[in-house]
């Protein structure tokens, strides 16, 4: 069925160029028109494949949550020690390449977009919360985190860390480099996981 | 001379005006026109105090950090002990009333608006990094911060939350709601902070 394999390979392409018009102009550059240019479409072929603009963003921000799960998945299934496997999770979230930063700008300023339409589109941020729980308590049943912590706490200290990160890298990247971000995740992880089991260097 | 003083009156009401349509509408609906209407004043009126848009945003962000300062400096000037006074100012920083959650919304809102016209309204990011060195400085020079730490290894993870906590209050605030912030912030303080200097719970 070579037609819906086209199908769905021009509806990724049109959600690249969604990506690509938000990078470049913000969310208030990314009209219907803009990106049907930028695709190299007509706005007729455009609606085929996207009917309302809505539609359009939901799917690429689906495209953008699929990536990073496919990178992840890949991470889980590693045969990496429990620290460097959280550890290499955590910089599959934080963007460090220029693909993730696209994608994490892209994510941020469609949630600030998305703050108004509340009911149509909002994202489910839920999800990271519960991922970096996940996380910690992997940690804890490897015997890896430290044991007086506080799980929940924890978890809101390293969702903000992220989240806070992620910001400033997009934010303030003379100071907030690739390097410097691994040393701050890093940094913190070790401050909540016993010793010798940690990562060497970078 | 009441003239100055009604002008300046007069661009603060047209800075709240600007605020409350930015955190009704997004920056997308920011426009001219709609703060005019909101401010009740005709175009031509709004011109007056203000000749472009961006020149009003300029004005109704430096009233944000005006706004913050003035707060933050009346801590300082205060009895609070070491700990306490640095969990009060970083409070402030963090969105926990209303009047400071459309601050930090107007503020985001601005700060992502302005990654695409770099040049003309960068926000002076750089200066809360400063300030939150300055609030580990302090309490390490008080001996109340815990020896071993990293200075700005810390200031990097204390930024970090204070804004990935601002994000989540903002965008989660089903979970994350007053309480759960100061404890949050609470917890991370005490952790690298030495026991017995700790402010009693909330």
């Amino acid at each position: 069925m070579p037609k819906i394999v086209d199908h769905e390979k021009r509806r990724k392409q049109i959600a690249k160029a969604t990506w690509k018009v938000i990078l470049e102009q913000g969310m208030e550059g990314a009209t219907v028109r803009n990106i049907a240019q930028e695709a190299g479409l007509s706005l007729g072929a455009l609606r085929y494949y996207f009917s309302t603009q809505d539609e359009l963003f939901v799917y690429a921000m689906k495209l953008v949550k699929a990536n990073a799960a496919e990178r992840i998945n890949k991470i889980i299934a590693s045969e990496l020690p429990p620290f460097d496997k959280v550890m290499a999770i955590l910089l599959e979230v934080v963007p460090i390449d220029p693909e993730t930063m696209a994608e994490m700008e892209v994510w941020f300023a469609y949630v600030f977009y998305t703050r108004h339409k509340e009911d149509v589109l909002a994202a489910k941020k839920d999800e990271i919360f519960k991922g970096m729980r996940s996380l910690l308590l992997y940690l804890q049943q490897q015997q890896v985190l430290l044991a007086e912590l506080d799980i929940e706490m924890e978890t809101e200290r390293l969702y903000a860390l992220i989240d806070g990160l992620a910001l400033h890298v997009l934010l303030e990247s003379q100071r907030m480099d690739k390097e410097r971000i691994v040393k701050v995740i890093q940094y913190h992880m070790e401050k909540i996981c016993i010793d010798g089991v940690l990562v060497e260097g970078e």
